[in-house]
């Protein structure tokens, strides 16, 4: 059976914009020009793009040894106990349904996704990316820090409602020697003991993996009765958001921002002379 | 007495970068080129030019009514405990020494502030800040979306390790039902009975207050002894930072914060036509 | 009978850039994958953009009275004798085959055109683009100077070789006393008694017309036999280009012209606040 | 005798703009906040900034070889007899106070300058500039191109009234096998026969020498008394322009123009990884 939303379904939408989506806004900004349907250019299935970017981009990072992970680290309020290594992340992520490579927690969460569906609910979660073998010193002084740049590529992902580096919100909390990094030789290469800053000072990479969190809110078409307001006839009603619609986004945002973050890093990488064209014309 | 670091103390740091800083990666970038100085161009002292740019964007949002309101909503571990209200926020922000619009909590920040000074420590803390009377539908369409915009701009800001929008990272524990802001009318004027989006969705305003929380980390500069690596020597070594440094930086990133969220809705709002000529030449 | 260039004759010019065409450098950039049939992506055919973008740009510019007009000043060595004015060459221009206002000049035109297509050979031309009814001061000093902006969007127009304003190469022949345009006072208007600047000083719209010249190289594709290189084989050869082509551009390229100008301009008068959203949402 | 204007004089011209200069559109642009003396940010001192830059873009080309040359071609209607070689251009284009490599003309464009100040005239002229050894297939299609970047940066020069690329408007008047360049192996490598295209096709560089000519009004200031409009007065007066100003701004242009050229060539070859961060860490 088919579930998803007919041409019709949406028509009944039109006038009445469906809580959590764009509808409303982009109706307001475009005068009824926008395309209602299904979100139009603000549905996640622009997102398509990102990856397509990200695959390319990811190649050319590939030439100089950078590698970048994402992950789901939490679905709703389920998440992984441990944090994974690069080597888990790399060999369990794509093996489990929910983009998680705790298997354990991936059959939680799987549970916790079809719980939310028969409830007529969804759920929101975080996906963590990490980006290994960046060079020291990437990023450009204030107006493209490689943060900022980052934050700016993640944000314009649909439904992403935070970002944060390292220990992010967390070092808000905590003292200047609880937070710096202190600096160290290992293997003859400088190294921070802890990762609090997520591999990024003053913008640029400091060699360390650069770690990155994003939180997704939930879903926002349910199938739950709610309130809006009919925009022609300017009265409030209830609406039901039909179609076949993912509890979930969070497995589907994995590589969407890993792509993201590739995007950006390679984009610094070309810009900074990291990629010559020698590897370029290979 | 001039406690303000000496030139040739600075020297001293030339080659042993202080944990937390943008030196080692800076240096990294420059091959020693760059100014080491108090951080040079990494320093926060540049944030001096936000509050000039945003000083031009307010009186341009002002001709069209809208108003941008930043505080800080906590420090360290100490949180305000009732969200003020605007005309708090408009009264009492500047009153505070801390920039809180919460006189009572002010009194406990500025001793936690003095209790980290004592003891050789520095706090980080969150910025709220609040942007009334935005219309519908500003910002563009995926990679000009307003959130990702004012993010970008909040991160080139030195010490900042997350942005977050409305109830931002909590919504990632959501439910849909629950985070979903529903519609209503309100005097004839469509408005949503929650605001968890923080006023954008789809990346375009939804008229509401666009609400967006900034965490800084705590400052770099203490003077505690830090491990660090002497670059030239390649041996670990400690590091005493001398000068005379903000135990917390969140006071003064309050009017920041404040200005970058104004930059770029000036922006926004002279590209989408909402400031007409006729306002900018009065 | 169709004379569109079939794949199998572009097969042939795969490895033998065609003089003139971007076939070379571009096989050089993208290593051999580059879309070399009909030049790919440096085809003049993807100028329709600058024509469905530049309708819109008119739209705007019309909310605001402001019109562009380009037309055929010039083909090989036949130039119109008197300018048209205004009303001729909104009244004659898509009269003629050639979108030369001058109706005797078109058929002087269209002969040698037909003449050049007889002896295998090709004609290039001047376009001269005309607008209307701009405000004094558009345009930003210095790095968004509104006729470096105008000619940066000229210059991507394919087989363009030169672009100058009012008077233009003309004037580093003149005096001073000669090029300068003297202010007077017309109708309770500020003009000037001649435009040598087609309507720019400093980067900025002077309120006269803005008047621009482009000038056209003749189409690189003709049939005679040509000179090149077999770059599989590093030996000279002879190519003979295939396929139906237009022996003169410069028709065709008059809406690109007038498109490009009315894209800068109507980016500049969004930026700038002339277009106030009242108009936009009309 | 210091000749240079003094603030008095500046005051007088006030609310009667120069001909020729921004004063009038800058006036009405910014509504009398714009600095008017000596053409405040109008000014042709600003292109300093074009050769600080071009000092540093020269040096990243030096590292792979590319070099830039600019010359004056013409001085009012005086013209180098035969184009000078690349090792004329280098030996003797700083040792002519015009900084025309043929020694003779220098002579009589030195006089023709002389003989306009005398005359209370000025001069105008052409600027050639030369950038060799750029590697085949440099540029981006379409919006990037290099010919567009290139006229977009020379646009932005003060005085700047056309650009032309290889033969340029002369182009308009060839027929397609007049104008095609002819491929051709020489040494090893693929050359072309002629260079009308001035090294740049589609928007990429041929790895032939790239050409471009840039047209300069003559010097706006003349000491002859000029018609012009008091702006507060709405009415019609004569003006005298004060001050030392050159009669030629042509031979000063040149390093500017080569700065502009090198400029966006460095940024080019950095962009597309023609510079490896190898050689920049020297």
């Amino acid at each position: 059976m088919n579930k998803r939303a007919r041409p019709g379904e949406y028509e009944l939408i039109k006038d009445t914009p469906r809580p959590g989506h764009a509808d409303y806004p982009a109706r307001m900004k475009y005068g009824g020009y926008n395309d209602y349907r299904g979100g139009g250019r603000f549905s996640g299935r622009i997102t398509v793009a990102f990856v397509m970017a990200g695959a390319i981009a990811k190649k050319l990072l590939d030439l100089i040894g950078i590698k970048v992970l994402a992950f789901t680290l939490k679905i709703g309020s389920l998440r992984v106990d441990t944090l994974p290594t690069v080597e888990q992340i790399q060999a369990y992520t794509y093996k489990s349904s929910v983009r998680c490579p705790d298997l354990n927690c991936t059959k939680s969460m799987e549970e916790a996704i079809k719980k939310a569906r028969k409830l007529g609910e969804s759920l929101g979660g975080l996906v963590e990316c990490h980006a290994l073998n960046v060079p020291v010193g990437v990023g450009e002084p204030l107006f493209d820090s490689l943060d900022a740049d980052i934050a700016k590529l993640l944000f314009d992902i649909p439904a992403v409602k935070g970002v944060e580096f390292g220990v992010g919100f967390k070092a808000s909390e905590l003292t200047g020697s609880q937070n710096n990094d202190a600096y160290a030789i290992k293997n003859g290469k400088i190294v921070t003991l802890t990762n609090n800053a997520g591999g990024i000072l003053g913008g640029l990479s400091t060699g360390m993996p650069i770690v990155v969190r994003v939180a997704f809110k939930p879903t926002s078409s349910i199938p739950r009765e709610q309130k809006t307001v009919n925009l022609e006839k300017m009265r409030e009603e209830a609406i039901q958001v039909k179609g076949r619609h993912d509890p979930c986004v969070v497995p589907k945002a994995v590589p969407v921002v890993e792509s993201g973050v590739a995007i950006v890093l390679a984009d610094h990488m070309l810009r900074g002379g990291y990629i010559p064209r020698v590897l370029l014309r290979r």
